[in-house]
């Protein structure tokens, strides 16, 4: 594919993956159904790209053509040229970025594969918010996590604005969901020899400073506000808190996750021991 | 004043504090000349008013008279009662969280008073963006940063939406802007017996957990993006890092600053250890 096809009918059905972008209902079922994803702006497409995904199409506006002239040539997909005004009438908002790809899902790869090769790993619990969970890949990504699980009742990473916040980050940290929750704690994530801390601000957990060094280790987070529930919280063999300033609520999701990642990363074995799993 | 007030005209004069609150260049210049700041919602309205903020009015949605109703018979100001309709025709959007107040803002500190009785402070250069200032001042207040400075061209901390953010904690964490940068620095930062540590992603910096103990540190963060500018890396003592994962871009500003505090929380002279400061 060489060149751009320009478009002008916003009804126009090679269009219809850009539908209604707005409609956080609608494309949280639509995507996953169709299997594919918006990637949106020039720097988050390149990643996408770089990181194997497939492209299905590309919408942009004409001034990014000349900035995208060597993703237009290298792609294996059709480019369409749009006006900003037909792509807000698409999508239903004004396309800052001006640049919007349609990507083709991959199948996840099941969580024993990804904790074969891994050593500190995170565990979202019912995170649905689009923009925490992009916060907690980026930060993961920053700070050396090696892989994400998801609960069966997390959103989806692979959602417009999470892939945004992530900057991309979503792309690079692998991450598989969890079928049985929270029996899988128990039968994929500790049989595969990880100790689970469960983040919480109780007062009557661990600092996070002092938990132990373990080869492994997986941490529990759960959604802002109502936090980790009780039943995963008992299936974690402790249970870790960032110690607070007296009288304040607790951190952000996304503050709290990239301090315990922070915390944990320095927590493995020493540099030098050599680990059964690298 | 025990009786709230009902008002049905969106022209009422009595309402001015509250108008096109969605214009954020007129509300930047609007608020700060005349004195006031927006407190929305009830959590964030009554730690306002728990951290000693006076009251200039308040503006509710009749459905939270009732939750209200002890805030409402204690204010010492006018309590306007109004429909959803109305309110978004006053102030321009569709207030979710039902109730508004309107509070006087009070001259800020000096920064030498703020600084004779803290160990640990933020200083912010040029950050102006309202949600990570109140996301930075909601980390220092849960991390236990004891105040925050603030660069002459910083954004308000109490804008709206910093507030919101926040959670209230720019009205617990006290603040003060230096008039000179980074002239102040040096003349009234270091002058106070403080160690200035420049936080950057720079390969060549001291890892923040390598940072040797100083009773009295000063933590220097930029803006997303741009980080800090050269002059005021050079005017710090120290330039530390955060170890970040290879081929990652940085962490967001929060979620490093989160990480900031949490590292130097604890390199503060050892408890039980007499501070001259304490």
């Amino acid at each position: 594919m060489a060149e751009a096809l320009v478009v002008g009918d916003p009804g126009d059905p090679r269009l219809a993956d850009y539908t209604a972008l707005t409609d956080v209902e609608l494309r949280r079922r639509r995507e996953p159904a169709e299997g594919l994803f918006i990637a949106e702006g020039e720097k988050v497409i390149r990643r996408a790209l770089a990181a194997g995904y497939r492209m299905r199409s590309m919408l942009l506006s004409e001034k990014w053509l000349e900035a995208m002239r060597d993703v237009i040539e290298a792609a294996d997909a059709p480019v369409y040229a749009v006006t900003p005004a037909l792509a807000e009438q698409v999508t239903g908002y004004h396309v800052h970025r001006g640049a919007l790809a349609s990507m083709q899902r991959e199948e996840l790869p099941g969580p024993e594969r990804l904790l074969a090769g891994a050593r500190r790993v995170v565990v979202m619990e019912a995170v649905n918010d689009h923009t925490n969970i992009g916060a907690i890949f980026r930060s993961a990504a920053a700070l050396g996590m090696d892989a994400v699980l998801l609960s069966p009742d997390c959103a989806d990473p692979l959602y417009r604005r999470s892939v945004k916040v992530s900057m991309g980050a979503v792309f690079s940290v692998p991450y598989a969901r969890l079928a049985r929750w929270p029996q899988d704690l128990d039968a994929v994530v500790r049989a595969a020899g990880f100790h689970l801390a469960a983040l919480t601000p109780a007062p009557d957990a661990v600092d996070l400073g002092a938990l132990p060094r373990h080869e492994r280790l997986a941490l529990l987070l759960g959604a802002e506000g109502p936090g980790l529930t009780r039943r995963a919280q008992q299936a974690a063999d402790t249970r870790v808190r960032i110690p607070m300033a007296h009288g304040v609520d607790s951190l952000n999701v996304g503050a709290a996750a990239a301090v315990a990642f922070y915390a944990v990363a320095g927590s493995g074995p020493e540099p030098g021991v050599t680990s059964p799993v690298s």
